[in-house]
């Protein structure tokens, strides 16, 4: 009997501010980009003059941390500090200046019957966020949210519930005294694990559920979410050098593609090597990595020329390792090349380095990714590169948005449908 | 022991031809506008040189269907004839003439550090489409998926099915004598639902479902899937007539509505009605529906003033009849209206008749819809209607695309990013 009641306990939570979100959303999709505004920037005061309640929330956090034993990257991902809270606001800051997406028309058509129509950004509803540590999330997700109209039902890690909590209540004092409901930003504070498998399934009150965070997590939104999902981060990114390539501008690019920040999703795993090119400058590069603390792992053809290189496992070349390890396949032909990618690329982000334009061209239209390069570090997929001033996420799937999201994936369209009087015949 | 042999024998037909699907996806990619026009024209010819084999196996399915007693709108719905079999290769001469969207340029962007990238339409890659008895539904989602580059697994009713085998071993024969692979039209025979199951947890070979049949097949689908959905059909659709609105203008939208075709999505099951319009016209537009055979529920205020208006039930107001059935809501003002609406519309159509140009403007804005009409029947919420050439489906979702879809809706996007050796700082 208790564990049900637990259940109805932990469902009315989830439920109620789902709800609450869903009844606010149709007064932020009328607002005006000035109130918007307005409102962002109350909230980026807000949480600048909160700073040492939301520290001290936080610290509470790290203390319960520690005594949990939660390791060190995952409490520097959880620690707030004065300038990490001047750069939440500053982020709210940044989103005021991005372009407002609802109500732009993206069609308009105009009927032999004299029907007028016209297609126009509207926002999605209520986007639920599922997520980790980083209380910064917290606030980054209820700007971008508010910015396209949505509301949003959060639901982060539980090591960082108390700073969630007072970054929720700051926020929801600064939104009292603007024109935006403040149950737009809903919080969910259950902590167990049920909270947001109630989430994954609530079709009519959530209209989608982002997931951020490591490969289980998104797993699990992904294959137990009746709620449409939009799915993020995997990224087996992969670096091909032709056999035509340029030695200085394939050495930079391999080189910044692994090490310039390992731990994200587009950065490379696997290094693919013309043998030709190989033959000539594979030492050289190799040497480069070792000296940037790489671990090379390679197929025979690879070990053959550079001994330092470790065998790779059939499993090597379909992990994502986001670490100092980097697999290398030469290969006899851009053939060759395109094959290993097609098997074992999970479509993020691919790269070709060649002189040769008919091969780019091939590698272009050939590899299927949401971002395929032509002399360019994979690094460069990322919203702010793409110049989109902000980023929801990359999406890895090919339905809705792929690749970098920016405002407009948050939105949805409507088609206004002007006439006087037509009937169908 | 024989339920597991049973399982793999099953697993062995979804995963093996999602497997040839997804094989041929990537050559489908790269074909030309006039390889796939070809291809089209070549099925079109050859189901109508086919017609009767295919009628011989219809008159399989036929028979099949009598004697298991199913009833005669399915029948009527699964019978072939020479005339649906030359509607059918029509149908797919249609789709030679659209737009290929494959290639479109949807942006370009380029930065400050010299990267230039480009936003292309691309295919989706594989689609899954799980539909009823209908065999033209076969054709048509074959040639539109074969028109945006993508192969498809089709999972058709078991009544269907030697109509279904009959008509792909035709198409397949045709595609042998063209530039298109024969695997990117794949078929599931077996009949057993758990085929379907499979289909919905085919993640990594299957990038969308699409359901396309009544409510139960497609609410099977979003609920289970963790492949990504495009939810289609549910339709309760509203018209409001306002206190302004002109009376013959109304009658005729309201009558368009409901009984063009009440079977379909985009019908109207609820009419509101502003209470001051209702006392002078509501007893004119209750005849006209009665003589039309339609069976009236209403409010109270309905039923006060006209009396052949049976009683409406809470559920009502939220039951999709596609039937000669309607409810009638008096209201008291556009407010009323809207928030009714807003508490029972399932997203799809919804119209407002008025003369009143504010509150056509409220209630365009105001109210979430795929579509939204001023002054015109919600019949129109249709592909061929809104200009788009075809139609795959009606999306009531938010996310990938809303309303009518046309081949756009079958495809993904890709960033081609063009650069000469950036790397990023």
């Amino acid at each position: 009997m208790e564990s049900i009641e637990h259940q109805v306990t932990l469902k009315s939570e989830v439920v109620h501010k789902a709800t609450l979100a869903k009844l606010a959303a149709p007064s932020l999709s009328l607002l005006s980009t000035e109130q918007k505004n307005t409102a962002l920037l109350l909230m980026a005061d807000a949480l600048v003059a909160e700073t040492s309640s939301i520290l001290i929330a936080n610290a509470e956090d790290l203390g319960r941390g520690r005594a949990n034993g939660i390791n060190s990257s995952l409490l520097d991902r959880l620690a707030l500090n004065e300038q990490r809270i001047i750069d939440m606001a500053e982020g709210l800051r940044q989103v005021v200046e991005l372009q407002d997406p609802i109500g732009d028309v993206l069609e308009t058509i105009d009927r032999p019957n004299g029907l007028h129509i016209v297609k126009q950004r509207v926002p999605i509803g209520v986007i639920g966020i599922i997520y980790e540590a980083r209380p910064n999330v917290t606030v980054d997700a209820a700007g971008l949210c508010l910015k396209s109209g949505n509301a949003v039902v959060l639901r982060g890690g539980s090591s960082a519930l108390y700073s969630n909590r007072r970054i929720v209540e700051v926020l929801h004092e600064a939104l009292s005294r603007s024109d935006v409901a403040a149950d737009a930003i809903q919080l969910i504070e259950d902590p167990d694990r049920s909270s947001v498998d109630q989430m994954l399934k609530l079709n009519g009150l959530l209209d989608v559920l982002i997931p951020r965070g490591g490969h289980s997590l998104i797993q699990n939104v992904v294959k137990n979410a009746s709620v449409p999902v939009i799915e993020t981060g995997a990224g087996i990114c992969h670096t091909y050098v032709d056999e035509s390539a340029d030695f200085k501008m394939a050495l930079q690019i391999a080189i910044n593609a692994k090490v310039q920040r390992p731990s994200v999703c587009n950065s490379m795993e696997t290094l693919l090597m013309h043998e030709k090119f190989a033959a000539l400058h594979l030492a050289a590069i190799a040497e480069q990595f070792i000296a940037n603390n790489v671990e090379l792992r390679g197929n025979e053809k690879a070990r053959a020329l550079v001994r330092s290189i470790n065998e790779a496992s059939a499993e090597d070349w379909d992990t994502e390792y986001n670490d100092y390890i980097l697999n290398i396949r030469i290969v006899s032909s851009l053939d060759e090349a395109l094959q290993h990618i097609q098997q074992h690329s999970t479509k993020h982000s691919d790269c070709i380095v060649t002189e040769n334009a008919e091969h780019a061209v091939r590698f272009l239209n050939e590899v299927d990714a949401a971002a395929v390069y032509h002399n360019a570090s994979t690094r460069f997929t990322d919203g702010f590169e793409f110049g989109f001033g902000a980023e929801i996420g990359i999406s890895t799937q090919k339905l809705h948005a792929r690749g970098p999201m920016g405002l407009p994936a948050l939105t949805s369209t409507k088609y206004r449908v002007s006439g006087n009087g037509q009937i169908r015949g």
